[in-house]
């Protein structure tokens, strides 16, 4: 087999379809965020990013800087190895401490990523408990697929945010065996939120565990920033709350948070936990400092619940149609990807503006889109640019308009 | 079903095998490797860490510290997005050139660690090519094991760097099939190499891509530190080289070189890449600087050699037995998983010598051992005191020694 030409002809295709992805090389600027620069062939261009999942800018918070270098300082780059051999650090410590109080948890357990805290918690309390059968939303994030995938757990999905479904197959499912519902709370393409309340009075009655990504929620909502079950009161109800130290908190890593027991077993017997070096100590630090920050402090969620609310009452007064949602994601449907490039490319060279077209497979096809997230860090001088640009483009392209707003 | 009972349970089986893992708490001191400070119930203590794979103490190394802040203080904590939404930093596209130069490879792909590059590259790969069967060395690394396993390809496991039985079952399978051969160069249990030329060979004669795990050797062997291929000046035989950034490189992330395409069809199809936030660029940065050093400088890997031989030299004068081979690993077999934690437990608390029991899951049972790793920033005291302490060990536990060799 010639296997190079089987890796051009699989890329040839992708690039045929419009689903072949180009990096954008950034470098953001420090105290200046969203500001960056773009370097590519003919040069390096001031660009505006309008894409970031540092929700909340806090990549750049002095208190995470700040710990960041001081630990540097104390103890060097990395943890020099696993968490069993010689990787648990002080600073590994504290975090699980943190994230066990932010969700008013017994214990948590940190992953190098959010990916692998999905995927080895998923994979191992499904593949482990006996029998277990996995409800799974049929929008969850690939991490947990794969983790379920990896666990050869039966699967049963369940039509997205749909209780009536959810219940259906819980009751077809035999009562003897155990039973994992796998949910997120906020979705990351749509912007919607789940119906905690109602799935985890599904699973009482119905003797399931219940198991909640956060991602796109930790640090956000909540009075503490504890995330959507915060909000509602529901921490306690939800078996593990999984979440990232890579987006609102703006770090790196991810995390389960859950009963001493679970998250022992969880460490004991996932691989993906066990076979990989822990996360640099200046990493854990720089967590602990924007979680700490981000309990005490509501400026950075109300700030950003605001230019959230901003931007979608310009793109209104414009007619330009998003999808309405009860979160801070605002996505902008192209439903072609090639198009959704092209929108993409014209408005980071003619505009400076930053916003990179999502496409298959992080979402369906024909349901492409331009994903904004605008965040504290955008000013209103940046708002004004982002609303020119798109106007422009929607006239130039001719694109389809909503009924417009009054202004 | 009671779930907490079960985890329970599962835990104290553990516990009753002794193979329930307690974690060290410990904060290294940057510029006083590999002295450490343990925190425990008690208090605090000073110990001398001798299991560490930051083989070359280069988390301490000026050059990589003075990376890793000037990122921080120019870029802030996080990269703020997946590789493809707004994630991939001027910093990464440096690492991947830089890591593809290293190896001499057209391209190179950098993943948040050296477990999700193996199971994010074998498992794409061995799931995409179209009837490819994977030839697996029966001690490939859990993080090979499960990519994999994930990707439901055959799966053929040959014995352990026997040539004899790879060749007899490359013979036996459809020469018309793809294949793939996953191997390791250094084996981090037991230290031996390889015999990477006759694999590839092989891998020519029957039409096979290789796949090697150079995570023990990066850094460590070859002219520039390109690991055990380089050294035998074997890389371009090679179609796959995956390393960590976490070991000798003393940072953490991993990383595949290859060709062009076969890196631009992992990053376009591996979920393991694509669904995850990215390195932060001070970590890409320090990861840099740290290859960087070690491509100019032989000073580190030639007093690495030296130490690793003195400390040797030292246990056979005392006949403490330890497993030979041809690497910079030092295992020192115990065989029963109790008397493993006693032995690294006294070593800790009367001798402040930190050595890790390696027991199942990462070593297979009855061979568990004590696994020193000498590095450059051991002292001729350091070696001192852990000879004293061994000594004074075997002696207390009546443990078996080898005839002792003259002083
Ligand atoms: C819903 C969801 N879960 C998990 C992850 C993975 O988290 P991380 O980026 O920390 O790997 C992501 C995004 O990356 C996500 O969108
Ligand atoms: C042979 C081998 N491959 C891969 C890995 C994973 O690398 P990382 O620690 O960067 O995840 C390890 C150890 O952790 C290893 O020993």
């Amino acid at each position: 087999m010639d296997y190079q030409s089987f890796f051009r002809n699989q890329l040839a295709e992708l690039k045929q379809e419009g689903n072949y992805r180009v990096f954008i090389d950034l470098q953001r600027k420090r105290g200046n965020f969203p500001a960056a620069v773009r370097t590519h062939k003919k040069g390096q261009d001031d660009v505006t990013i309008w894409c970031s999942n540092d929700y909340l800018g806090m990549g750049q918070n002095p208190d995470v800087v700040a710990a960041m270098h001081a630990a540097v300082d104390r103890c060097g780059a990395g943890a020099g190895g696993t968490r069993n051999i010689s990787g648990t650090t002080h600073d590994h410590v504290l975090l699980e401490e943190e994230l066990a109080d932010l969700h008013d948890k017994e214990a948590a357990l940190v992953f190098t990523s959010g990916y692998v805290s999905n995927w080895a918690a998923l994979g191992t309390l499904a593949s482990k408990i006996p029998g277990c059968i996995v409800f799974s939303d049929s929008l969850n994030h690939a991490s947990m697929i794969e983790g379920i995938r990896h666990s050869r757990a039966d699967k049963v999905i369940w039509k997205h945010n749909d209780l009536e479904d959810l219940e259906h197959k819980l009751a077809s499912a035999d009562p003897a065996r155990p039973k994992l519902i796998a949910f997120e709370s906020v979705y990351s393409m749509d912007g919607d939120i789940a119906p905690i309340a109602e799935i985890c009075d599904l699973a009482d009655k119905y003797g399931a565990m219940t198991y909640l990504d956060e991602v796109h929620a930790v640090g956000l909502y909540g009075p503490r920033g504890g995330g959507i079950a915060e909000r509602e009161g529901l921490m306690d109800r939800l078996t593990v709350i999984e979440g990232t130290l890579g987006k609102a908190f703006g770090v790196v890593g991810g995390y389960i948070a859950a009963s001493t027991e679970l998250c022992d077993f969880v460490r004991s017997f996932a691989s993906g936990f066990i076979f990989t070096t822990a996360l640099p100590p200046a990493i854990a630090a720089a967590a602990t400092a924007s979680i700490r920050h981000l309990k005490r402090s509501n400026t950075e969620r109300e700030a950003h619940q605001a230019i959230v609310a901003k931007v979608r009452k310009r793109l209104d007064t414009l007619g330009i149609p998003h999808v309405p949602n009860p979160s801070h994601i605002i996505p902008v449907i192209v439903g072609n990807p090639a198009k959704c490039k092209f929108l993409s490319d014209t408005l980071l060279d003619d505009f400076g503006i930053y916003i990179q077209p999502i496409n298959y497979p992080t979402v369906p096809k024909g349901t492409e889109r331009l994903r904004i997230t605008p965040s504290p860090v955008h000013t209103s001088g940046d708002v004004d640019r982002l609303i020119v640009a798109l106007h422009s483009l929607w006239n130039q392209c001719q694109l389809a308009r909503q009924p417009m707003a009054a202004e």
